[in-house]
């Protein structure tokens, strides 16, 4: 069973390649440069969006919500007046526990794209398997909090590797933590050092400047000739 | 592709069933009652098992670890000098986001069932996939921190309906939290009524003992007549 298994989920992953190829030349003729936003469940991914979305210097961003059921954050991030659409996965089995390419193309009729200068993608909360899923981005960052420990880049290691941006949340915890930074940082250099990475505190505001500026940057470094 | 997926999920499903089945018979053979305990990443799952396993009233546990890679979470069970068996899924692409059956019975092998009368399957973190994956178990437990914030129960209902016992953990971070606890169980209630639940902080101990009291009473539980 397990072979047979996998060699569906190969025939899957070449197929989302083709997908996602699509879903990037779709992005491209609109001009819209696009984040694939992964995270844990709960570790603080809206709430950053939050936190920058309503003011990235000129730069016209909407949001795609992915989730198994719901659409909670869909509605916190139309409360800021940013367009979003939510895209669910329940149709799946229980619950599809990522987005792939196809998912994302069949909400791309739904993304007002002439609107905009940027398309954050918010996957479900997982570390496993968003990181398998291309859907057509430019870049992908993850979220990850303090909360979950320092141990995490070693348990899931491709998806810390997939990001090129790794922004640590939820730093106003960190007093009341036993959490070693220094070894989380560690622990991310042992499988990915060049991943850039960033402190903040989505609640607090801490360190949220710098991530506003890299997510109001993107447009015009993937716009650029390579 | 979306149909075509769904249909061989469904198959993957069936067969899961069926292994799953020849491992509970496994179990009930060597008179061992299995626990599934799952959770987001980082919630304290192996901490509270850390916190409990060590002095379980004469009932002898033991640990399969369930990881995409390396062996951490099993190193430090096995300080406590119970038995632990390491499971790793990244053998999939790029790594299987939760144990199913078959990933199971390939570790029964390795189990010293005849020595235990608890097994705690730890599962990988994740809310979406391992609420799926019935492995042979008894219960299914899950362990949901305060930091994921109050909303999990709607997000991810299939994870939340699935678990007879849900254990709230991280509460001595309460203070430092805009978390409304009674919104999470208002939430709980929405998606399942009938789970048990228990308020623990699997760091300072609080709450562990009615944890531990649920723990040893299992395999009397399970054993005893329907």
């Amino acid at each position: 069973m397990h072979r047979t298994k996998i060699a569906v989920a190969e025939d899957a992953l070449g197929a989302n390649e083709t997908i996602a190829r699509a879903n990037r030349e779709d992005f491209d003729r609109a001009g819209v440069a696009v984040i694939n936003l992964m995270s844990a469940p709960g570790a603080g991914k809206t709430t950053l969006l939050e936190r920058s979305l309503g003011d990235l210097d000129g730069v016209r961003a909407g949001v795609l919500e992915g989730d198994v059921q719901g659409s909670l954050d869909a509605d916190r991030i139309a409360a800021l007046h940013v367009p979003v659409t939510q895209l669910n996965t329940d149709a799946g089995f229980g619950g599809e526990c990522h987005l792939d390419a196809n998912m994302v193309r069949s909400a791309i009729p739904s993304v007002p794209l002439d609107e905009l200068d940027l398309l954050v993608i918010e996957n479900v909360g997982n570390l496993v398997c968003p990181a398998e899923f291309r859907v057509g981005e430019d870049a992908r960052v993850m979220v990850c909090s303090v909360t979950e420990g320092e141990d995490k880049p070693l348990k899931y290691p491709l998806m810390f590797r997939a990001c090129e941006l790794v922004v640590i949340n939820k730093l106003d915890l960190l007093p009341h933590l036993e959490f070693d930074l220094e070894r989380l940082l560690v622990n991310l250099d042992a499988v990915h050092p060049e991943a850039e990475r960033m402190l903040v505190s989505a609640r607090t505001g801490e360190g949220v400047e710098a991530w506003r500026e890299w997510l109001a940057a993107v447009p015009e470094r993937v716009g650029a000739p390579a």
